[in-house]
């Protein structure tokens, strides 16, 4: 498939408004493989397809999470956090996509995960940063994406973790094993 | 040993400041404990004893972590983590209390954990609350203290995890499944 397949392939899957932010994600996930030196066609093929599930039932994701080799504990869970890895699933089954690092891209862009590669961090950057989102700290975000992966990475999870702790949420453990692994990776020993 | 031995027996091991901390610690406990109806006796015995190990030197709870049953994980970490497990294993060794549950709490109470018991609550949210602390957010931790233990175990936990990620610091991973847990506790599902 080309590009103009794979954007013909998810718009059926998605309402209008997140077919848009999908196209938003998938030109800033080009505009930052470029910068940081990752394939671009990666880049822009897991961008396309990372909220392939957004709006798959929450019961065919319970019943995918079940019968998959997913970890069970997402359905401890917020429902939230489902579309991600049961995403990476169905574009596998259901598109024929098979890289393994797309498909690592997809499964985590929504929590993260430690040790992410550079492909999984620019999808999960480009997602938060893209030009139609509007919220504080944002701004920050983007100006790191200028020139630093890693830190623009872990002030999303940072961001994330606090908004989230704001509303009372839990944390999903990869999420937090995310931004420990990238501060430690930023300022060393602690 | 009695309420003035154990005092006697903790001096020594610390510097002024902190033996004075170690006191309005140990006055909060037992009004926590008798608010929440957890023994008064060790709610005192684990506050007077929580800093024990505060001023060994980095090598000698390098190597009893190293030699004891402790997590090797914790040198990873800050070694302002490392002083409540050393200390939970010398008051044993070294004062010959051996109730479990005060040295559990002397134990997580810096980091917390998962499951925590009311007498590990009540040690934590004292060493937080005691009346010579003051920082942003404290008030409301103490009026939660008045009648809700685990609401303002969890709003420590949350104010300690949002002030270290604040710093750009790391989370043991203890503090952060102590949250979770506590969030689950409050407000069930998510």
């Amino acid at each position: 498939m080309n590009r103009n397949e794979w954007i013909a392939a998810v718009k059926p899957h998605l309402t209008e408004q997140r077919f848009e932010h999908t196209l938003r994600v998938a030109r800033t996930a080009v505009q930052l493989a470029k910068r940081f030196h990752v394939s671009e066609e990666k880049a822009e093929l897991a961008a396309i397809f990372h909220d392939y599930a957004k709006f798959r039932s929450l019961d065919e994701m319970r019943q995918l999470i079940l019968s998959s080799s997913l970890p069970n504990d997402l359905l401890l869970y917020h429902h939230e956090l489902w579309h991600a890895p049961v995403g990476a699933i169905l574009v596998r089954q259901e598109q024929a996509i098979h890289d393994t690092q797309v498909l690592g891209a997809i499964h985590y862009h929504t929590t993260g995960k430690a040790h992410m590669n550079k492909l999984e961090m620019i999808v999960l950057l480009a997602d938060y940063i893209e030009p139609g989102r509007s919220f504080p700290g944002l701004e920050e975000v983007r100006e790191a994406a200028q020139d630093d992966l890693i830190r623009s990475c872990w002030l999303t999870l940072r961001n994330t973790i606090q908004f989230l702790m704001g509303k009372g949420s839990r944390i999903y453990p990869d999420t937090f094993h995310a931004y420990n692994d990238l501060t430690k990776q930023i300022n060393g020993g602690y």
